[in-house]
Protein backbone atom coordinates (compact mmCIF):
# COMPACT_ATOMS: atom_id res chain seq x y z
CA UNK A 1 0.00 0.00 0.00
CA UNK A 2 1.00 3.37 -0.79
CA UNK A 3 2.77 5.61 1.95
CA UNK A 4 0.82 8.43 1.11
CA UNK A 5 -2.70 6.73 1.06
CA UNK A 6 -1.85 4.62 4.59
CA UNK A 7 -0.70 8.06 6.12
CA UNK A 8 -4.91 9.41 4.94
CA UNK A 9 -6.07 6.20 6.22
CA UNK A 10 -4.59 6.95 9.54
CA UNK A 11 -5.61 10.55 9.86
CA UNK A 12 -9.40 9.89 8.92
CA UNK A 13 -8.86 7.09 11.82
CA UNK A 14 -8.19 9.42 14.76
CA UNK A 15 -10.53 12.75 13.53
CA UNK A 16 -13.32 9.44 13.17
CA UNK A 17 -12.22 8.13 17.00
CA UNK A 18 -11.87 11.50 18.74
CA UNK A 19 -15.08 13.52 17.53
CA UNK A 20 -17.53 10.23 18.69
CA UNK A 21 -15.31 9.43 21.76
CA UNK A 22 -15.76 13.15 22.99
CA UNK A 23 -19.13 14.27 21.54
CA UNK A 24 -21.23 14.74 24.33
CA UNK A 25 -19.04 15.75 27.46
CA UNK A 26 -20.51 18.05 29.69
CA UNK A 27 -18.24 21.15 29.29
CA UNK A 28 -17.99 24.61 30.03
CA UNK A 29 -15.94 27.98 28.67
CA UNK A 30 -13.82 27.26 31.89
CA UNK A 31 -13.12 23.03 31.78
CA UNK A 32 -12.38 23.77 27.66
CA UNK A 33 -8.80 23.49 28.47
CA UNK A 34 -8.70 20.19 30.21
CA UNK A 35 -10.50 18.46 27.79
CA UNK A 36 -8.43 19.68 25.04
CA UNK A 37 -5.31 18.67 26.63
CA UNK A 38 -6.88 15.17 27.39
CA UNK A 39 -7.80 15.18 23.60
CA UNK A 40 -4.48 15.68 22.77
CA UNK A 41 -3.39 13.29 25.34
CA UNK A 42 -5.36 10.17 23.92
CA UNK A 43 -4.57 10.53 20.36
CA UNK A 44 -1.27 11.09 20.75
CA UNK A 45 -0.52 7.50 22.37
CA UNK A 46 -2.00 6.13 18.73
CA UNK A 47 0.15 4.84 16.18
CA UNK A 48 1.44 6.98 13.28
CA UNK A 49 0.40 10.37 14.93
CA UNK A 50 2.89 12.80 14.55
CA UNK A 51 1.21 15.70 15.87
CA UNK A 52 -2.40 17.13 17.49
CA UNK A 53 -3.40 20.32 18.34
CA UNK A 54 -7.03 20.05 19.83
CA UNK A 55 -8.77 23.42 20.50
CA UNK A 56 -12.71 23.59 21.28
CA UNK A 57 -14.55 27.02 20.24
CA UNK A 58 -15.96 28.23 23.59
CA UNK A 59 -17.92 30.64 21.83
CA UNK A 60 -20.22 28.37 20.12
CA UNK A 61 -21.05 27.21 23.27
CA UNK A 62 -24.70 28.07 24.74
CA UNK A 63 -24.97 27.40 28.29
CA UNK A 64 -28.35 25.78 29.57
CA UNK A 65 -30.42 26.34 32.34
CA UNK A 66 -27.69 24.60 34.50
CA UNK A 67 -24.90 26.66 33.37
CA UNK A 68 -22.86 24.58 31.51
CA UNK A 69 -22.65 23.47 27.66
CA UNK A 70 -22.24 19.77 25.95
CA UNK A 71 -19.32 19.53 23.60
CA UNK A 72 -20.69 19.78 19.90
CA UNK A 73 -19.20 19.01 16.76
CA UNK A 74 -19.09 22.48 15.28
CA UNK A 75 -17.17 23.30 18.50
CA UNK A 76 -14.22 21.28 17.07
CA UNK A 77 -11.35 22.87 15.70
CA UNK A 78 -8.43 20.21 15.15
CA UNK A 79 -5.35 19.80 12.94
CA UNK A 80 -3.32 16.16 13.48
CA UNK A 81 0.03 15.12 11.80
CA UNK A 82 0.42 11.39 10.76
CA UNK A 83 3.18 10.05 9.51
CA UNK A 84 3.86 6.66 7.47
CA UNK A 85 7.13 5.58 5.65
CA UNK A 86 8.38 9.42 4.56
CA UNK A 87 4.86 10.32 4.00
CA UNK A 88 3.12 12.95 6.23
CA UNK A 89 -0.68 13.93 5.72
CA UNK A 90 -2.21 17.09 7.63
CA UNK A 91 -5.54 17.19 8.05
CA UNK A 92 -8.40 19.03 9.96
CA UNK A 93 -11.54 18.83 11.96
CA UNK A 94 -13.61 22.37 11.69
CA UNK A 95 -16.89 23.88 11.05
CA UNK A 96 -17.07 24.72 7.56
CA UNK A 97 -20.95 25.75 6.06
CA UNK A 98 -22.52 24.63 9.18
CA UNK A 99 -20.39 21.23 9.14
CA UNK A 100 -17.95 19.79 11.48
CA UNK A 101 -15.59 18.72 8.31
CA UNK A 102 -12.42 16.70 8.32
CA UNK A 103 -10.41 17.16 5.62
CA UNK A 104 -6.63 16.56 4.34
CA UNK A 105 -5.37 19.46 4.01
CA UNK A 106 -2.17 18.34 2.67
CA UNK A 107 0.18 15.22 2.07
CA UNK A 108 3.89 15.70 1.63
CA UNK B 1 -40.23 13.49 45.50
CA UNK B 2 -38.20 12.94 48.61
CA UNK B 3 -34.76 14.41 48.48
CA UNK B 4 -33.34 11.15 49.57
CA UNK B 5 -34.72 9.30 46.75
CA UNK B 6 -33.90 12.77 44.17
CA UNK B 7 -30.20 12.63 45.47
CA UNK B 8 -30.18 8.97 44.63
CA UNK B 9 -31.20 9.65 41.18
CA UNK B 10 -29.20 12.21 40.60
CA UNK B 11 -25.93 10.03 41.79
CA UNK B 12 -26.83 7.48 39.36
CA UNK B 13 -27.23 9.89 36.02
CA UNK B 14 -23.66 11.13 37.08
CA UNK B 15 -22.35 7.53 36.95
CA UNK B 16 -23.86 6.21 34.01
CA UNK B 17 -22.96 9.59 32.48
CA UNK B 18 -19.36 9.15 32.68
CA UNK B 19 -18.46 5.35 32.18
CA UNK B 20 -20.50 5.70 28.31
CA UNK B 21 -18.98 8.75 28.03
CA UNK B 22 -15.25 7.80 28.65
CA UNK B 23 -14.93 4.29 28.14
CA UNK B 24 -12.59 2.92 24.99
CA UNK B 25 -10.58 6.80 25.71
CA UNK B 26 -6.84 5.63 24.33
CA UNK B 27 -5.36 5.89 27.57
CA UNK B 28 -1.96 4.61 29.68
CA UNK B 29 -0.75 5.39 32.83
CA UNK B 30 1.13 8.72 31.76
CA UNK B 31 -1.87 10.38 30.47
CA UNK B 32 -4.46 8.73 33.00
CA UNK B 33 -4.35 12.02 35.00
CA UNK B 34 -5.28 14.17 32.65
CA UNK B 35 -8.29 11.91 31.97
CA UNK B 36 -9.44 12.09 35.33
CA UNK B 37 -9.02 15.65 35.87
CA UNK B 38 -11.22 15.80 32.37
CA UNK B 39 -13.82 13.52 34.15
CA UNK B 40 -13.45 15.37 37.21
CA UNK B 41 -14.23 18.34 35.40
CA UNK B 42 -17.01 17.13 33.40
CA UNK B 43 -19.39 15.60 35.79
CA UNK B 44 -18.45 18.61 38.80
CA UNK B 45 -20.10 20.99 35.96
CA UNK B 46 -23.57 19.03 36.14
CA UNK B 47 -26.39 20.02 38.61
CA UNK B 48 -26.54 18.38 42.04
CA UNK B 49 -22.92 17.34 42.10
CA UNK B 50 -21.22 18.42 45.75
CA UNK B 51 -17.98 16.44 45.09
CA UNK B 52 -16.15 14.25 42.36
CA UNK B 53 -13.19 12.31 42.83
CA UNK B 54 -12.07 9.91 39.57
CA UNK B 55 -9.21 7.73 39.41
CA UNK B 56 -7.87 5.36 37.02
CA UNK B 57 -6.38 2.52 37.77
CA UNK B 58 -3.29 2.02 36.19
CA UNK B 59 -2.31 -1.21 37.15
CA UNK B 60 -5.03 -2.99 35.06
CA UNK B 61 -4.12 -1.35 31.72
CA UNK B 62 -2.55 -3.96 29.46
CA UNK B 63 -0.57 -2.15 26.85
CA UNK B 64 -1.29 -3.39 23.21
CA UNK B 65 1.20 -3.70 20.35
CA UNK B 66 1.37 -0.08 20.40
CA UNK B 67 1.85 0.81 23.59
CA UNK B 68 -1.03 1.98 24.78
CA UNK B 69 -4.21 0.74 26.44
CA UNK B 70 -7.77 2.01 26.45
CA UNK B 71 -9.89 2.90 29.18
CA UNK B 72 -11.91 -0.17 30.35
CA UNK B 73 -14.90 0.20 32.61
CA UNK B 74 -12.78 -2.21 35.08
CA UNK B 75 -10.02 1.06 35.46
CA UNK B 76 -12.67 3.10 36.73
CA UNK B 77 -12.49 3.75 40.76
CA UNK B 78 -14.86 7.14 40.86
CA UNK B 79 -16.72 8.21 44.26
CA UNK B 80 -19.32 10.87 43.79
CA UNK B 81 -21.38 13.44 46.22
CA UNK B 82 -24.67 14.74 45.31
CA UNK B 83 -27.01 16.79 47.37
CA UNK B 84 -30.64 17.35 47.03
CA UNK B 85 -32.32 19.64 49.14
CA UNK B 86 -30.40 18.62 52.50
CA UNK B 87 -30.10 15.22 51.58
CA UNK B 88 -26.50 13.97 50.91
CA UNK B 89 -25.98 10.76 48.89
CA UNK B 90 -22.17 9.09 48.49
CA UNK B 91 -21.80 6.86 45.29
CA UNK B 92 -19.67 4.94 43.93
CA UNK B 93 -18.45 3.14 40.67
CA UNK B 94 -15.35 0.66 40.99
CA UNK B 95 -14.97 -2.67 40.28
CA UNK B 96 -16.27 -5.73 42.52
CA UNK B 97 -15.79 -9.28 41.71
CA UNK B 98 -14.83 -8.76 38.40
CA UNK B 99 -17.56 -6.06 37.86
CA UNK B 100 -17.68 -2.10 37.36
CA UNK B 101 -20.67 -2.06 39.89
CA UNK B 102 -22.19 1.55 40.99
CA UNK B 103 -23.41 1.85 44.49
CA UNK B 104 -24.83 3.53 47.47
CA UNK B 105 -22.57 4.34 49.96
CA UNK B 106 -24.64 6.26 52.06
CA UNK B 107 -27.51 8.99 52.00
CA UNK B 108 -27.88 11.10 54.95
CA UNK C 1 -30.04 0.47 52.09
CA UNK C 2 -33.71 1.48 51.32
CA UNK C 3 -35.44 -0.35 48.02
CA UNK C 4 -36.94 2.87 46.60
CA UNK C 5 -34.22 4.74 47.10
CA UNK C 6 -31.98 1.99 45.15
CA UNK C 7 -34.50 1.45 42.42
CA UNK C 8 -34.20 5.89 41.74
CA UNK C 9 -30.31 5.16 41.75
CA UNK C 10 -30.43 2.02 39.32
CA UNK C 11 -32.80 4.16 36.93
CA UNK C 12 -30.66 7.20 36.61
CA UNK C 13 -27.67 5.17 36.17
CA UNK C 14 -29.78 3.60 32.83
CA UNK C 15 -30.86 7.06 31.39
CA UNK C 16 -27.42 8.62 31.94
CA UNK C 17 -25.62 5.76 30.60
CA UNK C 18 -28.09 5.25 27.37
CA UNK C 19 -27.20 9.29 26.86
CA UNK C 20 -23.87 9.51 26.71
CA UNK C 21 -23.13 6.25 24.87
CA UNK C 22 -25.40 7.03 21.62
CA UNK C 23 -25.58 10.81 21.56
CA UNK C 24 -23.80 11.60 18.69
CA UNK C 25 -24.89 8.68 16.45
CA UNK C 26 -25.01 9.67 12.53
CA UNK C 27 -29.30 9.06 11.99
CA UNK C 28 -32.55 10.03 10.09
CA UNK C 29 -36.41 9.58 10.40
CA UNK C 30 -35.66 6.47 8.28
CA UNK C 31 -32.91 5.57 10.52
CA UNK C 32 -34.47 6.70 13.76
CA UNK C 33 -36.17 2.80 14.63
CA UNK C 34 -33.10 0.77 14.54
CA UNK C 35 -31.45 3.30 16.94
CA UNK C 36 -34.63 3.36 19.07
CA UNK C 37 -34.55 -0.74 19.07
CA UNK C 38 -30.84 -1.04 19.72
CA UNK C 39 -30.62 1.32 22.82
CA UNK C 40 -33.99 -0.80 24.05
CA UNK C 41 -32.42 -3.72 23.93
CA UNK C 42 -29.23 -2.38 25.49
CA UNK C 43 -30.75 -1.14 28.08
CA UNK C 44 -32.85 -4.13 28.58
CA UNK C 45 -29.95 -6.43 29.60
CA UNK C 46 -29.16 -3.99 32.48
CA UNK C 47 -30.22 -5.32 36.07
CA UNK C 48 -33.01 -3.91 37.55
CA UNK C 49 -34.57 -2.80 34.46
CA UNK C 50 -38.64 -3.90 33.67
CA UNK C 51 -39.38 -1.90 30.98
CA UNK C 52 -37.99 0.41 28.60
CA UNK C 53 -39.53 2.55 25.91
CA UNK C 54 -36.92 4.98 23.66
CA UNK C 55 -38.35 7.17 21.25
CA UNK C 56 -36.67 9.46 19.00
CA UNK C 57 -38.16 12.83 18.17
CA UNK C 58 -37.46 12.95 14.37
CA UNK C 59 -39.34 16.08 14.18
CA UNK C 60 -36.03 18.03 15.89
CA UNK C 61 -33.93 16.27 13.27
CA UNK C 62 -32.16 19.11 11.01
CA UNK C 63 -30.38 17.43 8.09
CA UNK C 64 -26.57 18.62 7.07
CA UNK C 65 -25.41 19.42 3.77
CA UNK C 66 -24.89 15.42 3.69
CA UNK C 67 -28.59 14.85 4.16
CA UNK C 68 -28.52 13.28 7.49
CA UNK C 69 -28.15 14.29 11.35
CA UNK C 70 -26.72 13.49 14.51
CA UNK C 71 -28.80 11.84 17.37
CA UNK C 72 -28.87 15.15 20.01
CA UNK C 73 -29.73 14.89 23.87
CA UNK C 74 -32.92 16.57 22.91
CA UNK C 75 -34.43 14.28 20.39
CA UNK C 76 -34.63 11.44 23.70
CA UNK C 77 -37.46 10.57 24.20
CA UNK C 78 -37.46 7.27 26.94
CA UNK C 79 -39.55 6.01 29.63
CA UNK C 80 -38.17 3.69 32.42
CA UNK C 81 -39.27 1.28 34.95
CA UNK C 82 -36.62 -0.12 37.32
CA UNK C 83 -37.61 -2.62 40.18
CA UNK C 84 -35.95 -3.51 43.23
CA UNK C 85 -37.10 -5.86 45.59
CA UNK C 86 -40.69 -4.41 45.34
CA UNK C 87 -39.96 -0.80 44.70
CA UNK C 88 -40.77 0.13 41.58
CA UNK C 89 -39.07 3.93 40.05
CA UNK C 90 -40.71 5.15 37.18
CA UNK C 91 -38.64 7.76 35.13
CA UNK C 92 -38.27 9.47 31.83
CA UNK C 93 -35.82 11.69 29.87
CA UNK C 94 -37.02 14.08 27.62
CA UNK C 95 -36.93 17.53 26.68
CA UNK C 96 -38.30 20.25 29.06
CA UNK C 97 -37.10 24.15 28.72
CA UNK C 98 -34.84 23.01 26.05
CA UNK C 99 -32.97 21.24 28.42
CA UNK C 100 -33.12 17.49 27.82
CA UNK C 101 -34.01 16.22 31.44
CA UNK C 102 -34.19 13.25 33.18
CA UNK C 103 -36.91 12.81 36.03
CA UNK C 104 -38.50 10.46 38.54
CA UNK C 105 -42.30 10.33 37.59
CA UNK C 106 -43.14 7.87 40.27
CA UNK C 107 -41.65 5.66 42.92
CA UNK C 108 -44.34 2.89 44.38
CA UNK D 1 -6.02 15.88 -3.66
CA UNK D 2 -6.23 12.50 -5.31
CA UNK D 3 -9.20 10.70 -5.28
CA UNK D 4 -7.43 7.25 -4.11
CA UNK D 5 -6.33 8.97 -1.25
CA UNK D 6 -9.64 10.95 -0.44
CA UNK D 7 -11.21 7.43 -0.20
CA UNK D 8 -8.94 5.86 1.83
CA UNK D 9 -9.09 9.33 4.14
CA UNK D 10 -12.93 8.42 4.34
CA UNK D 11 -12.71 5.06 4.89
CA UNK D 12 -10.50 5.44 8.30
CA UNK D 13 -12.85 7.87 9.84
CA UNK D 14 -15.59 5.81 9.31
CA UNK D 15 -13.97 2.75 10.64
CA UNK D 16 -12.42 5.68 13.69
CA UNK D 17 -16.04 7.31 14.06
CA UNK D 18 -18.24 4.09 14.73
CA UNK D 19 -15.64 2.46 17.00
CA UNK D 20 -15.58 5.04 19.31
CA UNK D 21 -19.34 5.36 18.98
CA UNK D 22 -20.40 2.07 19.92
CA UNK D 23 -17.51 0.26 21.91
CA UNK D 24 -19.03 0.22 25.73
CA UNK D 25 -22.87 -0.46 24.76
CA UNK D 26 -24.83 -3.44 26.88
CA UNK D 27 -24.52 -6.39 24.56
CA UNK D 28 -25.81 -10.22 24.47
CA UNK D 29 -25.41 -12.95 22.00
CA UNK D 30 -29.40 -12.22 21.01
CA UNK D 31 -28.91 -8.39 20.79
CA UNK D 32 -25.96 -8.25 18.75
CA UNK D 33 -28.22 -8.48 15.35
CA UNK D 34 -29.56 -5.18 16.41
CA UNK D 35 -26.39 -3.60 17.25
CA UNK D 36 -25.19 -4.83 13.85
CA UNK D 37 -28.29 -3.12 11.90
CA UNK D 38 -27.79 -0.12 13.65
CA UNK D 39 -24.30 0.33 13.24
CA UNK D 40 -24.83 -0.22 9.41
CA UNK D 41 -27.65 2.38 9.04
CA UNK D 42 -25.40 4.80 11.04
CA UNK D 43 -22.49 4.38 8.70
CA UNK D 44 -24.69 3.96 5.81
CA UNK D 45 -25.72 7.41 6.30
CA UNK D 46 -22.45 9.45 5.86
CA UNK D 47 -20.85 10.83 2.98
CA UNK D 48 -18.78 8.52 0.23
CA UNK D 49 -20.13 4.97 2.07
CA UNK D 50 -20.67 2.96 -0.80
CA UNK D 51 -21.00 -0.19 1.16
CA UNK D 52 -21.31 -1.29 5.21
CA UNK D 53 -20.81 -5.10 6.70
CA UNK D 54 -21.54 -5.01 10.36
CA UNK D 55 -20.92 -8.16 12.75
CA UNK D 56 -19.90 -8.95 16.32
CA UNK D 57 -18.28 -11.72 17.09
CA UNK D 58 -20.70 -13.31 20.45
CA UNK D 59 -18.20 -15.84 20.58
CA UNK D 60 -15.86 -13.09 22.17
CA UNK D 61 -18.69 -12.29 24.95
CA UNK D 62 -18.03 -13.27 28.18
CA UNK D 63 -21.21 -12.73 30.07
CA UNK D 64 -20.91 -11.02 33.91
CA UNK D 65 -22.64 -11.82 36.80
CA UNK D 66 -25.51 -10.17 35.10
CA UNK D 67 -25.78 -12.30 32.22
CA UNK D 68 -24.63 -9.57 29.39
CA UNK D 69 -21.77 -8.26 28.25
CA UNK D 70 -20.40 -4.91 26.55
CA UNK D 71 -19.19 -4.48 23.65
CA UNK D 72 -15.62 -4.54 23.17
CA UNK D 73 -13.39 -3.32 20.31
CA UNK D 74 -12.41 -6.69 19.42
CA UNK D 75 -15.36 -8.26 18.65
CA UNK D 76 -15.86 -5.75 15.81
CA UNK D 77 -15.55 -7.24 12.30
CA UNK D 78 -16.40 -4.58 10.17
CA UNK D 79 -15.69 -4.22 6.25
CA UNK D 80 -16.69 -0.56 4.49
CA UNK D 81 -16.36 0.72 0.93
CA UNK D 82 -16.08 4.24 0.25
CA UNK D 83 -16.03 6.04 -3.25
CA UNK D 84 -14.68 9.48 -4.05
CA UNK D 85 -14.73 10.37 -7.52
CA UNK D 86 -14.19 6.65 -9.42
CA UNK D 87 -11.65 5.47 -6.96
CA UNK D 88 -12.77 2.37 -4.77
CA UNK D 89 -11.58 1.68 -0.96
CA UNK D 90 -12.00 -1.29 0.42
CA UNK D 91 -11.13 -1.56 4.31
CA UNK D 92 -11.91 -3.63 7.20
CA UNK D 93 -11.84 -3.76 11.46
CA UNK D 94 -10.97 -6.95 12.57
CA UNK D 95 -8.89 -8.20 15.74
CA UNK D 96 -5.48 -8.99 14.63
CA UNK D 97 -2.72 -10.09 16.64
CA UNK D 98 -5.30 -9.15 19.67
CA UNK D 99 -5.33 -5.77 18.78
CA UNK D 100 -8.73 -4.29 16.84
CA UNK D 101 -6.97 -3.52 13.43
CA UNK D 102 -8.22 -0.85 10.93
CA UNK D 103 -6.52 -1.43 7.87
CA UNK D 104 -6.74 -1.24 3.77
CA UNK D 105 -7.56 -3.96 1.86
CA UNK D 106 -7.44 -2.58 -1.55
CA UNK D 107 -7.79 0.46 -3.73
CA UNK D 108 -9.07 0.39 -7.24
Amino acid sequence: MDDKIQAAFEAGIKLGALYHQWVGTPISPETAHTVETAIENAVGLQPFVEDIRASINTELMTLNSFGYSELAGKMFDVRITTKVGSSVCHAELRLEDEYPLMKILSIE
